[in-house]
């Protein structure tokens, strides 16, 4: 039957604003694929490495189950993992070598259900003033904390992504190194050192956007069919004959797809 | 295994918008559904309901085949229905006694399938004078143009909604009663007299869920199950022995969701 032959998948820690209907990315990227795709958040807030890892098995079992085929998988970690041993946020960290394996993990599991285009994204830089204020506001208290959470120590984790994208050959959206080209990133971005604000998010999905065009351009939206036709293809005098004839060639169409995803995903996997 | 056991589905004419990460409505219940429900877009721009009533057939195919159960469905048409005959915009047109007889039909197949919550939306009002602006412009014109939708037109249709909602005894939000209410709706709602501004589609959503709170208590964020534990719940110091207490815990709650819900579909059905 004609349908969007697959779907894409935000996976990774940030659930609770990808979606946000102010910007969230992970909106910018369904309204972006709208009638091509269909996006799935499989975002978890809060969680590093070592949990997300148990749960992808979960989440890949489910795809499967539902037949859909992923075009494209989003694999989003760290800002969790880098939080600083030893201080407020200390049950979330992981090394970064484990941090590193986690990620090359999931890419060899996302690979072997048979998910090809995966684009990785590093942590986002820290704003370490504003994580103390949030630390002191959420403790009630206005003497002196360390920040749960440093630029410096979110350094090595950026660079843990970079190398893992370079061994695996996947394409790699450097938030860390790009979003601290912006003038005034650490209040303009961020409303606590760490989640993003509205303008924030658009900047992650622009940075997304561009790493998309030019790693996966079979993904570019002239490349893919839309899903039904278009509302003014319709002959409105007489919808039942264009429907008849129309709907035979979206079903061997959407076919064709399958079939040719299939082939592709052999030839990878 | 564990899973959002259902999805939530938006079904209707404004594709465009509904997931536009600056207010889209349809991203707003993608992120107020975060790890509760997926939020499937199948919105089709420009279409009526003579169109749409084709296509649905197809979609519910889809979601079969990919045995998600709908949790919930949007059933939202009429704003190119009640394009008036003779004008611009007339190939999109239909009659509102068609209309009516389209939207019960739609929902006797969403029934039919297992669908047993459903919302209508009417069509929002229309402002005349934004429609003679735009079109207008787009023809490139400053004489006198006849607009191609009227609220005055509007009327019959939202009416179709309500009548056919009491009479299927779904709730219906009404959107074209609602809106007139807020101050300066004609130029704060809407960009061209019928598509929402962000302003606008916040305010769909703002109405669509005080409905759903009142018909279906049932999907509150409290009633429903979370999609895997929470990141505090996680036993930082023996993740495997917490993960391999949690998983068959999370299978078995998954499990009876769904039984239950095949069940209550079957009352229903």
């Amino acid at each position: 039957m004609p349908r969007a032959a697959s779907g894409a998948a935000v996976w990774g820690q940030p659930d609770e604003r990808s979606m946000d209907p102010d910007g969230g990315w992970g909106a910018a990227l369904a309204h972006h694929f709208a009638r091509k795709l269909d996006v799935v958040n499989r975002g978890f807030g809060g969680y590093n490495s070592r949990w997300g890892l148990k749960l992808l098995e979960q989440v890949l079992q489910q795809v499967a189950a539902s037949g859909q085929q992923v075009a494209l998988m989003t694999l989003w970690f760290g800002a969790n993992d880098g939080a600083i041993p030893g201080r407020s946020a200390e049950r979330q960290h992981v090394p970064a070598a484990e941090y590193a394996q986690n990620l090359a993990a999931m890419v060899a599991m996302a690979r072997a259900a048979g998910i090809s285009r995966i684009v990785l994204l590093t942590p986002p830089p820290v704003g370490d003033d504003a994580r103390v204020r949030h630390q002191q506001k959420r403790m009630g208290i206005t003497t002196a904390v360390l920040p749960d959470r440093t630029l410096e120590y979110a350094q090595q984790y950026a660079a843990a992504v970079r190398d893992t994208a370079q061994q695996l050959s996947l394409p790699v959206v450097d938030l860390f190194a790009q979003l601290q080209q912006e003038p005034g990133w650490r209040d303009s971005l961020f409303d606590d050192g760490l989640h993003f604000t509205p303008a924030g998010s658009r900047k992650v999905w622009q940075l997304l956007r561009g790493v998309l065009g030019q790693a996966y351009p079979e993904l570019s939206l002239e490349s893919m069919s839309n899903q039904f036709p278009w509302w003014d293809k319709w002959d409105a005098a007489d919808p039942e004959a264009f429907w008849e004839e129309a709907l035979p060639q979206l079903q061997a169409t959407a076919q064709r797809q399958q079939r040719t995803q299939k082939k592709e995903e052999k030839k990878q996997g």
